[in-house]
């Protein structure tokens, strides 16, 4: 790790800022998958152990990197508990939940740009549906999560889209039950139901 | 009619493209529902009747400004034409046709993009949506159109932009049979299901 000590700034007030900024180039354009913690540090002029001191691990690194006003993992967190019954409905009641404090709807919305566009293509597939969403599917015991991820993503990103982004009415007024009533189903199925 | 005729220019061969031109920005910025083909036809400097007289109807107009590269009035007909039962699976067979004919792919792309952003708004929800999909769940004979609508947008658009936008995997390479087994299914409940 000594080569990566050139240029180590530990106590200037910028390194968190320094790190969080090079991990965010480096997921947005490589992806969560090749880039290492390594190459973020060096890309910021820190040393790997003070990227682990900040924020942890990789995968921790990369939810703080997406700078989303909740950790995703401890909003899904219930979602796994609970198991693969009614996981579809629970999953939807948790992000609409997060998504309907108007506090955190600002950051949400900032989010959801940035993996919706195209620029953002590894920050959603190599990125926040590996990181965040594919663990879940894995967690709840689910078979073939490669092939379930992308329709479970489908409705859910249509769904943010729609609702919050676009705000098409009468959905983005609709009572956050009324949409886990019709779209939970949805979730469920593409969860658990047969593939072809 | 008369005071409109200032500055008209039938003969000018922008006619068509300014008049295009007018109706993109009118239909973007204040959508279909308040945009006149009078007003549309002033702002070009030309006659409404020259309006009408290239372009048909406020409708056909409307499609003409979305720039498609085919209309989708035709493309959906058939599916109205066999009644709601199995609607759902055709709607989905007929769109994934289009989207997935390369030739077509990047004039969609654009129209996809243009609708999909938050200045494409009232291209989606007082356009798009009213204008072309909402008559062919009325001609079904379907019922409470106004909130099924978000519900047929939310998984249609998050299908577009996973599979044909963002690209995502394994959707992206999966056959449009495929697609339609998994997902048929949902726009069929969205159109026919009970709703809360």
């Amino acid at each position: 790790m000594s080569t990566a000590r050139r240029g180590r700034r530990p106590g200037a007030p910028d390194t968190r800022a320094a790190i969080l900024a090079a991990a965010r180039e480096r997921f947005a354009n490589v992806g969560y998958g090749p880039t290492s913690v390594r190459t973020i540090a060096a890309e910021a002029g820190v040393d790997p152990a003070l990227v682990h001191h900040y924020f942890g691990s990789k995968r921790d690194l990369f939810v703080a990197a997406l700078a989303l006003p909740v950790d995703p993992r401890e909003v899904l967190a219930p979602v796994v508990a609970a198991g693969a019954d009614g996981a579809g409905e629970r999953l939807l009641t948790a992000l609409l939940g997060v998504w309907d404090d108007e506090e955190r709807r600002l950051p949400l919305l900032a989010f959801a740009r940035s993996v919706l566009e195209v620029s953002g293509q590894h920050l959603l597939q190599d990125g926040f549906l590996t990181v965040v969403i594919g663990p879940v599917l894995v967690d709840l015991g689910l078979d073939d999560v490669d092939r379930r991820l992308p329709f479970v993503a489908s409705q859910l990103g249509g769904l943010i889209l729609m609702r919050y982004v676009l705000e098409l009415e009468p959905l983005a007024s609709m009572p956050a039950a009324d949409v886990v009533t019709v779209v939970g189903p949805t979730i469920q199925r593409y969860l658990t139901g047969p593939l072809p």
